[in-house]
Protein backbone atom coordinates (compact mmCIF):
# COMPACT_ATOMS: atom_id res chain seq x y z
CA UNK A 1 0.00 0.00 0.00
CA UNK A 2 2.81 2.43 0.90
CA UNK A 3 6.20 3.36 -0.13
CA UNK A 4 8.71 4.00 2.34
CA UNK A 5 8.78 7.95 1.81
CA UNK A 6 6.60 8.19 5.45
CA UNK A 7 5.28 11.56 6.06
CA UNK A 8 6.22 11.90 9.80
CA UNK A 9 5.11 14.75 10.80
CA UNK A 10 2.37 14.59 13.05
CA UNK A 11 2.48 11.06 14.30
CA UNK A 12 -0.71 10.13 16.85
CA UNK A 13 0.08 7.58 19.18
CA UNK A 14 -3.49 6.48 20.52
CA UNK A 15 -3.89 5.71 24.27
CA UNK A 16 -6.90 3.72 25.52
CA UNK A 17 -7.90 5.84 28.46
CA UNK A 18 -7.66 9.04 27.08
CA UNK A 19 -9.74 7.53 24.06
CA UNK A 20 -12.27 5.97 26.61
CA UNK A 21 -14.85 8.88 25.96
CA UNK A 22 -14.32 8.96 22.10
CA UNK A 23 -13.11 5.45 21.46
CA UNK A 24 -9.76 4.74 19.17
CA UNK A 25 -11.18 4.34 16.03
CA UNK A 26 -13.42 7.70 16.48
CA UNK A 27 -10.60 9.68 17.72
CA UNK A 28 -7.89 7.98 14.76
CA UNK A 29 -10.22 9.35 12.43
CA UNK A 30 -10.79 12.17 13.33
CA UNK A 31 -6.98 13.24 13.41
CA UNK A 32 -6.12 11.39 10.27
CA UNK A 33 -9.29 13.58 8.42
CA UNK A 34 -7.23 16.79 10.11
CA UNK A 35 -4.21 15.80 8.50
CA UNK A 36 -2.40 12.97 11.21
CA UNK A 37 -0.04 11.34 8.75
CA UNK A 38 1.22 8.25 10.98
CA UNK A 39 -1.05 6.25 13.79
CA UNK A 40 0.35 4.25 15.93
CA UNK A 41 -1.89 1.94 18.09
CA UNK A 42 -0.38 1.07 21.68
CA UNK A 43 -2.49 -0.18 24.75
CA UNK A 44 -0.44 -2.40 26.81
CA UNK A 45 -3.12 -2.85 29.39
CA UNK A 46 -5.11 -4.59 27.15
CA UNK A 47 -5.54 -8.71 27.26
CA UNK A 48 -4.14 -9.03 23.16
CA UNK A 49 -7.46 -10.15 21.54
CA UNK A 50 -8.94 -6.84 22.49
CA UNK A 51 -5.75 -5.37 21.21
CA UNK A 52 -6.09 -7.64 17.94
CA UNK A 53 -9.56 -6.40 17.29
CA UNK A 54 -9.24 -2.77 17.63
CA UNK A 55 -6.22 -3.28 15.16
CA UNK A 56 -8.27 -4.29 12.66
CA UNK A 57 -10.65 -2.08 12.91
CA UNK A 58 -8.02 0.68 13.08
CA UNK A 59 -6.79 -0.90 9.72
CA UNK A 60 -10.13 -1.18 8.24
CA UNK A 61 -10.48 2.52 8.95
CA UNK A 62 -7.14 3.65 7.44
CA UNK A 63 -7.31 2.12 4.46
CA UNK A 64 -9.65 4.77 3.21
CA UNK A 65 -6.78 7.48 4.38
CA UNK A 66 -3.05 7.07 3.01
CA UNK A 67 -2.36 6.71 6.65
CA UNK A 68 0.25 4.01 7.77
CA UNK A 69 -0.48 2.13 10.78
CA UNK A 70 1.81 1.16 13.56
CA UNK A 71 1.58 -1.31 15.67
CA UNK A 72 3.26 -0.94 19.64
CA UNK A 73 5.50 -4.07 20.60
CA UNK A 74 3.12 -6.82 19.35
CA UNK A 75 4.17 -8.50 15.85
CA UNK A 76 2.30 -11.19 16.07
CA UNK A 77 -0.72 -8.32 16.01
CA UNK A 78 1.21 -6.26 13.32
CA UNK A 79 1.14 -9.75 11.08
CA UNK A 80 -2.24 -11.14 11.88
CA UNK A 81 -3.77 -7.21 10.59
CA UNK A 82 -1.79 -6.20 8.02
CA UNK A 83 -0.57 -3.41 9.58
CA UNK A 84 1.86 -0.82 8.26
CA UNK A 85 4.76 -1.73 10.87
CA UNK A 86 6.04 -2.29 14.74
CA UNK A 87 7.50 0.29 17.10
CA UNK A 88 9.37 -1.29 19.51
CA UNK A 89 11.05 -0.42 22.64
CA UNK A 90 14.45 -1.16 24.04
CA UNK A 91 13.19 -4.40 25.97
CA UNK A 92 10.68 -5.80 23.40
CA UNK A 93 11.66 -7.99 20.64
CA UNK A 94 15.35 -6.98 18.71
CA UNK A 95 14.49 -4.94 15.85
CA UNK A 96 16.72 -7.68 13.78
CA UNK A 97 14.03 -10.17 14.72
CA UNK A 98 11.20 -7.82 14.16
CA UNK A 99 12.28 -6.67 10.56
CA UNK A 100 12.77 -10.63 9.92
CA UNK A 101 9.57 -11.34 11.19
CA UNK A 102 7.82 -8.06 8.86
CA UNK A 103 10.01 -8.76 5.82
CA UNK A 104 11.79 -5.50 4.23
CA UNK A 105 8.45 -4.07 3.18
CA UNK A 106 7.35 -3.04 6.57
CA UNK A 107 8.07 0.18 8.73
CA UNK A 108 10.17 -0.86 11.55
CA UNK A 109 9.94 1.95 14.93
CA UNK A 110 12.86 1.91 17.83
CA UNK A 111 12.48 4.01 20.52
CA UNK A 112 15.55 6.17 21.40
CA UNK A 113 16.44 7.71 24.65
CA UNK A 114 20.58 8.28 24.66
CA UNK A 115 23.57 8.46 22.25
CA UNK A 116 24.83 4.45 23.36
CA UNK A 117 21.22 3.23 21.78
CA UNK A 118 21.24 5.81 18.85
CA UNK A 119 24.98 4.50 17.87
CA UNK A 120 23.83 1.26 17.48
CA UNK A 121 20.74 2.21 14.86
CA UNK A 122 21.24 0.23 11.49
CA UNK A 123 19.23 1.87 8.64
CA UNK A 124 19.06 -1.74 7.19
CA UNK A 125 16.56 -2.65 10.16
CA UNK A 126 15.27 0.61 11.71
CA UNK A 127 13.14 2.94 9.26
CA UNK A 128 12.94 5.62 11.77
CA UNK A 129 13.66 6.20 15.81
CA UNK A 130 11.11 7.91 18.49
CA UNK A 131 13.65 9.84 20.28
CA UNK A 132 12.86 10.79 24.21
CA UNK A 133 10.77 11.51 26.34
CA UNK A 134 11.37 15.05 25.84
CA UNK A 135 9.62 15.74 29.03
CA UNK A 136 8.65 13.43 31.49
CA UNK A 137 4.61 12.25 30.63
CA UNK A 138 2.07 10.54 32.29
CA UNK A 139 1.26 8.21 29.46
CA UNK A 140 4.08 6.00 29.87
CA UNK A 141 5.34 5.72 33.69
CA UNK A 142 8.30 3.49 33.06
CA UNK A 143 9.80 5.66 30.20
CA UNK A 144 13.44 7.12 31.06
CA UNK A 145 14.58 9.99 32.12
CA UNK A 146 13.86 13.41 29.90
CA UNK A 147 16.29 14.36 27.90
CA UNK A 148 14.88 17.56 26.90
CA UNK A 149 15.31 19.65 23.62
CA UNK A 150 18.98 19.70 24.09
CA UNK A 151 18.96 16.26 24.42
CA UNK A 152 16.90 15.79 21.61
CA UNK A 153 19.84 18.56 19.20
CA UNK A 154 22.84 16.73 20.18
CA UNK A 155 20.94 13.06 19.59
CA UNK A 156 20.03 14.17 15.80
CA UNK A 157 23.30 15.12 14.89
CA UNK A 158 23.96 11.25 15.52
CA UNK A 159 20.63 10.04 13.94
CA UNK A 160 20.87 8.19 10.38
CA UNK A 161 17.47 7.37 10.10
CA UNK A 162 14.48 9.81 9.83
CA UNK A 163 13.19 10.95 13.66
CA UNK A 164 10.06 11.98 15.36
CA UNK A 165 10.35 13.42 19.14
CA UNK A 166 8.08 11.88 21.98
CA UNK A 167 7.09 12.47 25.36
CA UNK A 168 5.08 15.18 26.53
CA UNK A 169 5.16 17.52 22.60
CA UNK A 170 2.39 19.54 22.82
CA UNK A 171 1.95 22.17 19.52
CA UNK A 172 3.78 25.10 21.56
CA UNK A 173 7.32 22.68 21.24
CA UNK A 174 7.18 22.35 17.31
CA UNK A 175 9.19 25.05 16.88
CA UNK A 176 12.03 23.54 18.99
CA UNK A 177 11.26 20.48 17.42
CA UNK A 178 11.73 21.08 14.01
CA UNK A 179 14.98 22.91 14.89
CA UNK A 180 16.09 19.94 16.67
CA UNK A 181 16.07 18.21 13.17
CA UNK A 182 13.75 16.28 13.57
CA UNK A 183 10.95 14.61 10.91
CA UNK A 184 8.28 14.74 13.17
CA UNK A 185 6.48 15.12 16.44
CA UNK A 186 4.77 11.82 18.27
CA UNK A 187 1.85 13.34 20.13
CA UNK A 188 -0.65 11.24 22.29
CA UNK A 189 -2.50 13.74 25.10
CA UNK A 190 -1.95 16.58 22.40
CA UNK A 191 -5.02 14.88 20.40
CA UNK A 192 -6.00 11.86 23.06
CA UNK A 193 -8.91 12.64 24.88
CA UNK A 194 -9.07 16.16 24.07
CA UNK A 195 -12.44 18.22 23.38
CA UNK A 196 -11.78 19.01 20.11
CA UNK A 197 -9.35 16.56 18.49
CA UNK A 198 -9.97 17.88 15.17
CA UNK A 199 -8.65 21.11 16.10
CA UNK A 200 -6.02 20.04 18.25
CA UNK A 201 -4.30 17.19 15.09
CA UNK A 202 -4.99 20.99 12.48
CA UNK A 203 -3.30 22.96 15.25
CA UNK A 204 -0.04 20.71 14.78
CA UNK A 205 -0.02 20.03 11.21
CA UNK A 206 -0.81 24.18 10.49
CA UNK A 207 2.61 24.86 13.33
CA UNK A 208 4.41 21.69 11.68
CA UNK A 209 4.08 23.32 7.96
CA UNK A 210 4.57 26.73 9.39
CA UNK A 211 7.96 25.80 10.97
CA UNK A 212 9.37 24.03 8.50
CA UNK A 213 8.57 25.67 5.28
CA UNK B 1 11.20 -31.84 14.45
CA UNK B 2 8.32 -33.45 15.77
CA UNK B 3 5.41 -34.82 14.45
CA UNK B 4 1.64 -34.07 15.76
CA UNK B 5 2.11 -37.17 17.46
CA UNK B 6 2.73 -35.17 20.83
CA UNK B 7 2.46 -37.08 24.26
CA UNK B 8 1.17 -34.45 26.72
CA UNK B 9 1.09 -36.70 29.98
CA UNK B 10 3.30 -34.59 32.25
CA UNK B 11 3.24 -31.09 30.88
CA UNK B 12 5.65 -28.64 32.65
CA UNK B 13 4.64 -24.71 32.50
CA UNK B 14 7.48 -22.83 33.94
CA UNK B 15 6.85 -19.94 36.12
CA UNK B 16 9.22 -17.49 36.36
CA UNK B 17 8.38 -16.67 40.05
CA UNK B 18 8.61 -20.01 41.19
CA UNK B 19 11.76 -20.81 39.37
CA UNK B 20 13.71 -17.62 40.32
CA UNK B 21 16.47 -19.91 42.62
CA UNK B 22 17.19 -22.64 39.53
CA UNK B 23 16.62 -20.47 36.77
CA UNK B 24 13.58 -21.21 33.92
CA UNK B 25 16.26 -23.41 31.86
CA UNK B 26 17.73 -25.36 34.42
CA UNK B 27 14.18 -26.51 35.92
CA UNK B 28 13.19 -27.19 32.50
CA UNK B 29 15.77 -29.33 31.79
CA UNK B 30 15.68 -31.18 35.32
CA UNK B 31 12.02 -31.47 34.37
CA UNK B 32 12.60 -33.43 31.23
CA UNK B 33 15.52 -35.40 31.78
CA UNK B 34 13.20 -36.89 34.33
CA UNK B 35 10.41 -37.48 31.94
CA UNK B 36 8.35 -33.75 31.06
CA UNK B 37 6.72 -34.76 27.86
CA UNK B 38 5.87 -31.02 27.15
CA UNK B 39 7.68 -27.59 28.12
CA UNK B 40 5.43 -24.51 28.40
CA UNK B 41 7.00 -21.03 28.84
CA UNK B 42 4.96 -18.45 30.30
CA UNK B 43 5.76 -14.86 32.09
CA UNK B 44 3.62 -12.46 31.51
CA UNK B 45 5.21 -10.26 33.94
CA UNK B 46 8.31 -9.73 31.79
CA UNK B 47 8.85 -7.58 29.19
CA UNK B 48 8.74 -9.38 25.65
CA UNK B 49 12.69 -8.41 25.27
CA UNK B 50 13.70 -11.12 27.94
CA UNK B 51 10.86 -13.48 27.16
CA UNK B 52 11.97 -13.83 23.55
CA UNK B 53 16.22 -14.61 25.19
CA UNK B 54 14.38 -17.07 27.99
CA UNK B 55 12.62 -18.94 25.07
CA UNK B 56 15.63 -18.83 23.02
CA UNK B 57 17.19 -20.46 25.54
CA UNK B 58 14.72 -23.10 26.26
CA UNK B 59 14.44 -24.14 22.39
CA UNK B 60 18.51 -24.29 22.51
CA UNK B 61 18.65 -26.47 25.62
CA UNK B 62 15.40 -28.74 24.42
CA UNK B 63 17.16 -29.67 21.37
CA UNK B 64 18.73 -32.45 22.97
CA UNK B 65 15.83 -33.94 23.68
CA UNK B 66 12.18 -34.59 22.04
CA UNK B 67 10.24 -32.58 24.02
CA UNK B 68 8.12 -29.49 22.10
CA UNK B 69 8.38 -26.28 23.34
CA UNK B 70 5.14 -24.48 23.68
CA UNK B 71 4.98 -20.65 24.30
CA UNK B 72 2.50 -18.92 26.13
CA UNK B 73 0.22 -16.20 23.73
CA UNK B 74 3.29 -14.33 21.97
CA UNK B 75 2.97 -15.56 18.29
CA UNK B 76 5.69 -13.42 17.69
CA UNK B 77 8.19 -15.06 20.16
CA UNK B 78 6.77 -18.33 18.89
CA UNK B 79 8.14 -17.73 15.54
CA UNK B 80 11.36 -15.99 16.50
CA UNK B 81 12.55 -18.74 17.89
CA UNK B 82 11.07 -21.59 15.80
CA UNK B 83 9.32 -22.76 19.15
CA UNK B 84 6.84 -25.96 18.52
CA UNK B 85 3.72 -23.79 19.06
CA UNK B 86 1.63 -21.73 20.65
CA UNK B 87 -0.58 -21.85 23.73
CA UNK B 88 -3.24 -19.25 23.83
CA UNK B 89 -6.77 -18.16 26.33
CA UNK B 90 -9.82 -17.16 25.88
CA UNK B 91 -8.29 -13.40 25.71
CA UNK B 92 -5.82 -13.52 23.54
CA UNK B 93 -5.54 -13.97 19.39
CA UNK B 94 -8.26 -15.78 18.32
CA UNK B 95 -6.97 -20.13 17.37
CA UNK B 96 -7.70 -19.03 13.80
CA UNK B 97 -5.11 -16.55 13.61
CA UNK B 98 -2.33 -18.11 15.31
CA UNK B 99 -3.10 -21.06 13.35
CA UNK B 100 -2.62 -19.26 9.94
CA UNK B 101 0.68 -17.06 11.63
CA UNK B 102 2.39 -20.31 12.80
CA UNK B 103 1.30 -22.57 9.64
CA UNK B 104 -0.19 -25.92 9.65
CA UNK B 105 3.12 -27.75 11.25
CA UNK B 106 2.98 -25.94 14.46
CA UNK B 107 1.29 -27.16 18.09
CA UNK B 108 -1.87 -24.84 18.81
CA UNK B 109 -2.78 -25.32 21.97
CA UNK B 110 -6.37 -23.16 23.95
CA UNK B 111 -7.36 -22.97 27.30
CA UNK B 112 -11.32 -24.36 28.06
CA UNK B 113 -13.29 -23.27 31.15
CA UNK B 114 -16.80 -24.16 30.06
CA UNK B 115 -19.27 -26.31 27.48
CA UNK B 116 -19.61 -23.03 25.37
CA UNK B 117 -15.75 -22.79 24.63
CA UNK B 118 -15.53 -26.67 24.24
CA UNK B 119 -18.16 -26.91 21.75
CA UNK B 120 -16.35 -24.14 19.80
CA UNK B 121 -12.75 -26.03 19.34
CA UNK B 122 -12.15 -26.96 15.91
CA UNK B 123 -9.32 -29.81 15.65
CA UNK B 124 -8.50 -28.35 12.45
CA UNK B 125 -7.10 -25.23 14.49
CA UNK B 126 -6.24 -26.18 17.75
CA UNK B 127 -4.04 -29.22 18.57
CA UNK B 128 -5.19 -29.57 22.13
CA UNK B 129 -7.02 -28.02 24.69
CA UNK B 130 -5.86 -27.10 28.88
CA UNK B 131 -9.12 -27.91 30.51
CA UNK B 132 -9.50 -25.89 34.02
CA UNK B 133 -8.79 -24.75 36.15
CA UNK B 134 -9.42 -27.98 38.34
CA UNK B 135 -8.68 -25.45 41.49
CA UNK B 136 -8.37 -22.20 42.38
CA UNK B 137 -4.11 -21.84 42.07
CA UNK B 138 -2.30 -18.37 43.27
CA UNK B 139 0.24 -18.77 39.70
CA UNK B 140 -2.82 -17.32 37.78
CA UNK B 141 -4.65 -14.71 39.67
CA UNK B 142 -7.18 -13.93 36.72
CA UNK B 143 -8.19 -17.17 36.16
CA UNK B 144 -12.01 -18.90 35.78
CA UNK B 145 -13.98 -20.21 38.30
CA UNK B 146 -12.39 -23.86 39.39
CA UNK B 147 -13.97 -26.81 37.82
CA UNK B 148 -13.31 -29.77 40.08
CA UNK B 149 -12.70 -33.53 38.05
CA UNK B 150 -16.68 -33.63 37.98
CA UNK B 151 -16.81 -30.54 35.89
CA UNK B 152 -13.16 -31.90 33.91
CA UNK B 153 -15.11 -35.24 33.56
CA UNK B 154 -18.21 -33.22 32.40
CA UNK B 155 -16.21 -31.67 29.47
CA UNK B 156 -13.89 -34.49 28.04
CA UNK B 157 -17.13 -36.35 27.06
CA UNK B 158 -17.68 -33.97 24.96
CA UNK B 159 -13.72 -32.69 24.04
CA UNK B 160 -12.75 -33.23 20.04
CA UNK B 161 -8.95 -33.06 21.00
CA UNK B 162 -6.29 -34.55 23.42
CA UNK B 163 -6.33 -32.31 26.47
CA UNK B 164 -4.63 -31.66 29.73
CA UNK B 165 -6.33 -31.17 33.18
CA UNK B 166 -5.00 -27.73 34.42
CA UNK B 167 -4.96 -25.77 37.75
CA UNK B 168 -3.70 -26.90 41.46
CA UNK B 169 -2.69 -30.04 39.83
CA UNK B 170 -0.34 -32.20 42.26
CA UNK B 171 0.40 -35.82 42.20
CA UNK B 172 -2.01 -37.18 44.15
CA UNK B 173 -3.94 -36.17 41.04
CA UNK B 174 -3.44 -38.01 38.78
CA UNK B 175 -5.59 -40.61 39.18
CA UNK B 176 -8.81 -38.58 39.05
CA UNK B 177 -7.40 -36.79 35.70
CA UNK B 178 -7.01 -40.43 34.20
CA UNK B 179 -9.86 -41.05 34.78
CA UNK B 180 -11.66 -37.97 33.90
CA UNK B 181 -10.08 -38.91 30.54
CA UNK B 182 -7.28 -36.33 29.84
CA UNK B 183 -4.27 -36.77 27.86
CA UNK B 184 -1.95 -35.33 30.32
CA UNK B 185 -1.50 -33.40 33.45
CA UNK B 186 -0.47 -29.46 33.41
CA UNK B 187 2.12 -28.52 36.63
CA UNK B 188 3.59 -25.27 37.86
CA UNK B 189 3.93 -25.58 41.05
CA UNK B 190 3.79 -29.46 41.28
CA UNK B 191 7.80 -29.21 40.03
CA UNK B 192 8.64 -25.19 39.83
CA UNK B 193 9.88 -24.02 42.99
CA UNK B 194 10.07 -27.69 44.73
CA UNK B 195 13.76 -28.30 45.93
CA UNK B 196 14.04 -31.79 43.91
CA UNK B 197 12.01 -31.07 40.62
CA UNK B 198 13.66 -34.04 39.11
CA UNK B 199 12.05 -36.05 42.14
CA UNK B 200 8.78 -34.29 41.76
CA UNK B 201 8.85 -34.79 38.02
CA UNK B 202 9.71 -38.70 38.42
CA UNK B 203 6.81 -39.38 40.81
CA UNK B 204 4.28 -37.65 38.37
CA UNK B 205 5.83 -39.59 35.38
CA UNK B 206 5.82 -42.84 37.24
CA UNK B 207 2.45 -42.44 38.55
CA UNK B 208 1.12 -40.94 35.09
CA UNK B 209 2.21 -44.52 33.89
CA UNK B 210 0.77 -46.76 36.35
CA UNK B 211 -3.00 -45.27 36.42
CA UNK B 212 -2.64 -45.40 32.44
CA UNK B 213 -1.34 -49.02 31.94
Amino acid sequence: MLSKNINYSVYLILDPVLTENLGMVQTAQLAVQAGATVVQFRAPQWKKRQRYECALSLKQMLKNYQVPLIIDDDVDVALACDADGVHVGQKDLPVEVVRKLLGPEKIVGLSINNAEQMALVDPKMVDYVGVGPIFSTTTKPDAAAPIGFDGLKKLMQICPVPAVAIGGIKAHHIESAVKAGVQGVAVISAICGQDNPEQKTQELVRLWKQNTI
